[in-house]
């Protein structure tokens, strides 16, 4: 992979993490860290089952809005975790909109953002330390973007531990809000949930907090188009034997999609999840 | 998965092995020890391609004997790895007869076999030592079975660092030799190449120096019908993450085949390597 990609690849692979993506380390940090012991979160799927077994693991309870074309595979994790699943029509009604229904319902519980949160930061940064920490030196860390979560987080640990790579965030060109942020100076929002194979970057905007960080600490976004990431599916198959969800394979599509920017560098791969329907794989693999 | 198998599941992937399949601790360790710069072998691919990528690290050369019907993935490594792929359609010319054939044009060359040979049972007694050095405890060790390498070489190597773990075959119901031979207590001979799905045990018959150590060292062998084995992939798939190619998935395919041996047990699977065509896992997939 590392001839094909013409760089010298390393893979974070976050596809073995608990429930099988980063979103555990957020998830854990926050649930741990608070002191309510309801949780009403929004999330596209893989917060919401980390989230449910952390709180299965911390004896909390849990309510995750999620939209009703999320993975099956996603909405099944949360109900097995012991998770409530609030399947949600996002094109009706935002999952904005039914989190603050839900919390006046719910008063006594804590309100998580799946990314717009310090704790969320803090607990994604455990990633950027271990990369700090790993013995290698990167050039260049590219992390996908949805709410921006996981980069911020990823920047935050690297200079905790005064690493120098910089960050670059790969995000799907029909969700650029993040690209468009950066070029405007200030946050930009879609006006409705784009429908991106990568369903972790199903986001209108980048939180408030993870802006504070990203305006600075990101080095770049590379806008990656749909086929690129199904080519990053396809190439973490055949050349990493690693099985990884579209939004996983962000980073290698944008590996693809700006050669340029990344040739002969050190350059690591942050691999961020591994949760995809076997429909949806088949569908990638296909191709 | 290990709620779902019913056991204390521990799984050894060497899916991230070099060349994706544990047969490269087999093929560096003859390649680096014997004295011929040439080496002949016949593979139905993995231990190909660990062979061809062995050469290339040592500076020899080689030529790989291959079933025409050989996963294309597993031809296209055996040549990107500067090794040359002799294809031989095994209904008409058995492999043994083509690897006599070359053998007679190549008297320089060292004739090596996938699976009997000391050193290949001493290369893959390597992950018998850091499973018994793992830290972990094992009541069975489960591998999959073709010509006996990888098990033997479990067997040696748990035996040499003290362990007592139970170590179980896992072969297709459809290429049952070793389950044959063992209870005949001598090796019994498959009469044609099986067609199984998993076809790292394509195997006639175990090897001889394989034998010396299976006949006893082996606790017991579980015969793995298809569509288990099918249903492993699926399984490591969905549960584990695990892109696994069908060879790999047979302890799995076992865990399902003989539940009540395994139940409640510290269990560890071999998963043997992740090399499968896309086509193959589409399929697989789709049941």
């Amino acid at each position: 992979l590392s001839k094909r990609l013409g760089v010298e690849l390393t893979i974070a692979s976050e596809t073995f993490q608990h429930t099988g993506s980063f979103k555990f380390r957020a998830a854990y940090n926050v649930a741990s860290k608070i002191s309510e012991r309801k949780i009403i979160a929004a999330s596209s799927g893989n917060f919401g089952q980390a989230m449910a077994y952390a709180c299965s693991l911390l004896d909390k309870t849990c309510i995750i809005v999620m939209p009703s074309t999320s993975a099956q595979v996603k909405i099944d994790a949360v109900r097995e975790y012991g998770g409530t699943a609030d399947l949600t029509d996002v094109r009706v009604k935002g999952r904005a909109a039914r989190v603050a229904e839900l919390a006046r319902d719910h008063r006594d519980a804590y309100i998580a953002s799946a990314y717009d949160d310090p704790l969320v930061i803090e607990g994604n940064a455990t990633l950027g330390i271990e990369l700090a920490e790993s013995g290698r030196e990167f050039d260049y860390v590219v992390a996908p973007i949805g709410g921006g979560g996981l980069s911020s987080g990823i920047i935050t640990g690297l200079k905790e531990r005064g690493s120098n790579a910089n960050v670059v965030a790969a995000e799907p060109s029909m969700a650029n809000d993040a690209a468009r942020s950066l070029r405007a100076g200030h946050i930009v929002v879609n006006d409705t949930e784009p429908q991106t194979i990568a369903d972790g970057a199903r986001t209108v905007s980048v939180g408030v907090n993870n802006w504070a960080v990203l305006k600075d600490g990101l080095s770049s976004v590379v806008e990656v188009a749909e086929e690129k990431i199904k080519e990053g599916v396809r190439l973490l198959f055949s050349l990493a034997n690693i099985k990884a969800e579209p939004t996983g394979a962000l980073p290698i599509g944008a590996l693809l999609t700006a050669p340029h920017l990344f040739h002969g560098q050190r350059v690591c791969c942050v691999v961020s999840g591994g949760n995809v329907d076997p429909e949806v794989y088949r569908m990638i693999l296909s191709a």
